[in-house]
């Protein structure tokens, strides 16, 4: 059987295991309704650290190695680590890849990094080429902030439609071996649309398309109906993007499923001042990392399909009147 | 045979082949020793642009269809394009993926970003998922000054430890096919080394040890002598970091070989005010579409080592004091 399958989906014939993970967030996100789900809850944003910047880092960092102890290696163990961040230059990981010296390759697909991440790490070991391999990314609220929005000094108000920059890290080890779950068994890979959206405060929007073409992809390229999961989950489109993909279900002719949510939306709660709801590469990634994971190991969720988001623009193209180009990967996660 | 030899290289057992490639480059570049051999040297840096940036990703978006409709191929028969470039964002890659519609994947390796896209491409080809897959890199003179150092109007007087970021883009096409040259045979993923440089004006010291630890690492797990290959070319060390390259070489017991060389010293003539060399992941990726596999399309050179080093730094970390992490990734290039 083609590993490839219709237009855009690759189907694992050897699923690598996901044989354990990490996650790390900030006091908020801990604040949550999942703080008790993360391995880690900061109690600041500086982890000990003189920057927000080397505080991210070392989330991504302690992430890993946190994933990789918990199956008693140490880093020199780990063939390779995929990783990647929001900062510029994907700084967060380069360091963090600097300290744990595992042979490394970097990624960027802005929110959506972490499947981009996975689904690379599950090409590198169901391709025989190794046998242990991390994938793992990170965000930070004040780093982002400062860099793609304003000084937090300056306490500018948020729109409705914007959304909070989770501060987490997460990591997954997949390895080569028989027994165990979950495994990951199938991806998707997105292409980048854009609506024509230019509004850099209301990136669930611009997402929204995207992540409902992937879904889509990913339904008719393994000819699936979205009863298949028992949960889909998008990455961070925020209630905003969450209610506009629900419409584009309808329309793509996918009704709509109580098995679907938004790693935005169910990251905090209500009471939580997020406007519409998280974002960041750690969302979806803490999620993930946390209490999605450990529901799979329970047997609570059986067939997970994550399909995270990411709005590709830069505060140059924003600034030069470009508009938001949005990218989804799905990455299915099987109990089997 | 296991793909993985050693401790980070990685042989493929079915080389994909490099069916056509494609180079586009800015006048400076085309004015130096190669100009002949790129696919198309631009009049300005504008190529009918607003601004520079969007100049970048067209350059980068026409290497890519140049490459594929070689081979009489249309953007929907690719099935996946990996691509990065130096830009906060990867912009440059993300906007040419919004053009061509092909699934994406986006990387960064800083000047690395070729040799990494190459790599994770022959994963994706060699591991059986996609049978079509296009690497592509650019960079940009202009784009590039205005992010990572001083505006242009400025005049800042540079260094003569300093580089010049190449206006120059690159692709190539691989694909699962019997018959044809050259291929990709084997590739060594580099680990971030830090020897304590802080000085982002000389970048070519910073990476030189990256280079000679993943050349050092590709000959150990290979069980290869320098000899070996017809010409190892570093991406971007320029003047200075090839001369530290060549001491390093002495002291790791690699003697100083004839057949080795550096993209950033070939890219341009000694007549051009380049300072200590070519940068920019356009550098590696220029000379490798352009003479370096026209001359293994002619036999000229039938075993190549293309290892492409990137300075893995953002100017925010610079400001936070610290030094600057350093990768390179080796890619090997066979008539077989």
């Amino acid at each position: 059987m083609s590993k490839k399958q219709g237009q855009q989906t690759i189907v694992f014939t050897s699923p690598p295991l996901i044989s354990s993970w990490a996650s790390l967030v900030g006091p908020k996100e801990g604040q949550g309704p999942w703080g008790e789900d993360f391995d880690q809850v900061l109690d600041d944003y500086l982890y000990d650290e003189q920057t927000w910047e080397k505080a991210e880092s070392k989330m991504l960092r302690e992430a890993v190695k946190q994933a990789i102890s918990k199956r008693y290696y140490q880093p020199s163990e780990i063939e390779l680590l995929i990783s990647g961040d929001l900062l510029n230059q994907i700084v967060s990981a380069n360091y963090a890849a600097r300290e744990l010296s595992i042979p490394f390759l970097g990624m960027y697909g802005a929110c959506s990094t972490m499947a981009e991440s996975m689904l690379t790490a599950a090409m590198a070991v169901d391709g025989g080429f190794f046998s242990r391999v991390v994938a793992a990314v990170s965000s930070h609220h004040y780093t982002a902030e400062r860099q793609f929005r304003t000084p937090i000094e300056q306490g500018v108000q948020k729109s409705a439609t914007s959304q909070w920059t989770a501060t987490a890290a997460g990591a997954v080890l997949l390895e080569a071996v028989p027994g165990g779950n979950p495994r990951i068994t199938s991806a998707t890979i997105g292409q980048v649309i854009d609506m024509g959206q230019s509004d850099a405060a209301n990136m669930g929007s611009a997402m929204a398309p995207a992540a409902v073409k992937t879904i889509k992809a990913h339904f008719d390229d393994l000819n699936r109906s979205p009863d298949y999961y028992d949960l889909i989950v998008t990455g961070d489109l925020g209630k905003v993007g969450m209610a506009l993909a629900q419409e584009l279900f309808i329309k793509e002719g996918l009704l709509p499923q109580p098995n679907y949510s938004d790693c935005g939306v169910l990251l905090y709660n209500d009471r939580q001042d997020v406007n519409s709801g998280g974002s960041g590469c750690g969302s979806s990634a803490a999620m993930l990392c946390g209490p999605l994971l450990k529901k799979m190991s329970e047997g609570k969720i059986n067939k997970l399909l994550l399909v995270a988001t990411g709005a590709l623009m830069s505060p140059t193209t924003s600034f030069q009147g470009e508009t938001i180009p949005s990218i989804a990967h799905a990455v299915a996660l099987e109990n089997i």
